[in-house]
């Protein structure tokens, strides 16, 4: 029987305490012994680079990765640059975080051309690597649930990703694993193993029925369907050892205290991850 | 550029007008002259399959499919045996209103083991061929999309579908394809060129950006995101000829009269299909 995972990989994503500003999430790590923490751009924003890097290094915290990059699709070639250099924000930004990962949600169509916006987001990621390679940061392409295909992001299997992370070398190009967005796929296991080496990171929640919000219907984990530990066995089998971020998109989780819920993600993690 | 597709091929399929009886559904194809339906087997049980196959007999309407058998997986193999006997009488229906084609939503799993649930749909196809074969009804695997893989199938992708299909002849088992719950896919083309001869049914609607609803979110054709024309050719380049049915699951749409809503799938089938 598969243990549970040590308490050392565990982060916090900080969508999950989406009512804490990035210095109370971080206090709430620490109150809570987590030791990572994933962090979102638009908390940063709050607080400015400088002062989110004084937190972090004040805290002792390890960070796990940035979200959020991506978004590649656009109407117009000069919407597209504007995105690109956005995506050089960011990858500053894990840069001066201290982390290695930048998490693609790699973007929407602008229009029905769902192949042309593929090809938008390949494009994207081939003009940012020069730049993501010179700061140590590698792109962690990120397939979303095919429920998102419409608004969030046309990269929606891990097979796709994997036909788009492998041409590059794993410290440029390399895929995240969201048991949300990947469970449902009969070939999972098999891009799993695929992946190998390529694996950037490994985010739990779960999949409640029915599921209460298109957006903000994840669940804690073993509220839901998804077999958290077979897959953990999977991405561990296929080489990644890193940070298990827990990212959870609920209102009825943000709605209570950050601390209650950290203590629940601290137990549902060892009894289901 | 493409034409518009034939009329002739144009189906209601009865989901799409749930608030009319089976009789009601046939008198409106009759008034708008649309020559097909694909009739659901709770209509059918609410006035018997005698009286069904009459009311269908007189109007002279084609019979497309019928929706739905499935349901294969259960926790128990007498549960699992109720399930086969279900669709045994489905074939029935199917014979007797004169269609060769039923559609199988493939149903959930009934704990946490997807791929337990994936094996049960596959015996349970394969149980069910010699008596669906004797009846001269095909069995058409519908993929669902991923979003419904906890409730309503563990079947999700037309290349698990073909996966399932190829092994049998194509009188036997094929592929059913339906826009709402496959155009986001990256591979869905040459999971349709690959499907070529097994393709037993071409569904249309849209997905509308937001979708209203988990189940209840479908649009008509036009009003969304889906390459409708682009994906019609393909399944006409994989060899398909066969009737179009119009399937949209939508509380707006269901609330409107159904006169109306049969005039405007007219247009946009001939504007957008």
């Amino acid at each position: 029987m598969t243990q549970a995972p040590s308490l050392d990989r565990l982060s916090l994503n900080q969508i999950t305490t989406d009512r804490w500003s990035l210095q109370e999430a971080v206090d709430g790590c620490v109150r809570a012994e987590i030791p990572w923490i994933s962090v979102w751009r638009h908390k940063i924003a709050e607080v400015g680079l400088k002062e989110s890097k004084r937190i972090i290094a004040d805290s002792g915290l390890h960070v796990s990765s940035i979200c959020r990059g991506g978004m590649f699709p656009a109407a117009t070639a000069s919407e597209r640059e504007e995105r690109i250099d956005d995506n050089r924000r960011a990858i500053e930004e894990a840069a001066e975080l201290g982390t290695d990962v930048l998490v693609l949600v790699c973007g929407p169509a602008p229009d029905r051309d769902i192949a042309g916006a593929r090809q938008m987001v390949a494009d994207g990621i081939e003009q940012l690597i020069p730049f993501a390679e010179s700061h140590g940061v590698k792109l962690g392409i990120e397939p979303l649930h095919p429920m998102y295909a419409a608004d969030r992001s046309v990269i929606n299997t891990l097979q796709q990703a994997n036909d788009m992370a492998e041409v590059y070398e794993a410290h440029q190009v390399g895929v995240v694993v969201d048991v949300f967005h990947v469970w449902w796929d009969p070939y999972v296991y098999q891009e799993i193993q695929r992946a190998s080496g390529h694996i950037l990171g490994f985010h739990v929640s779960d999949w409640i029925v029915p599921v209460p919000d298109l957006f903000k219907g994840r669940g804690m984990m073993g509220d839901g369907v998804i077999e958290l530990r077979k897959l953990r066995n999977a991405v561990e089998a296929a080489g990644y050892q890193g940070p298990i971020e827990v990212e959870i998109i609920n209102q009825a989780i943000w709605d209570q205290p950050g601390d209650d819920v950290l203590a629940l993600m601290k137990e549902r993690y060892k009894e289901h991850v």
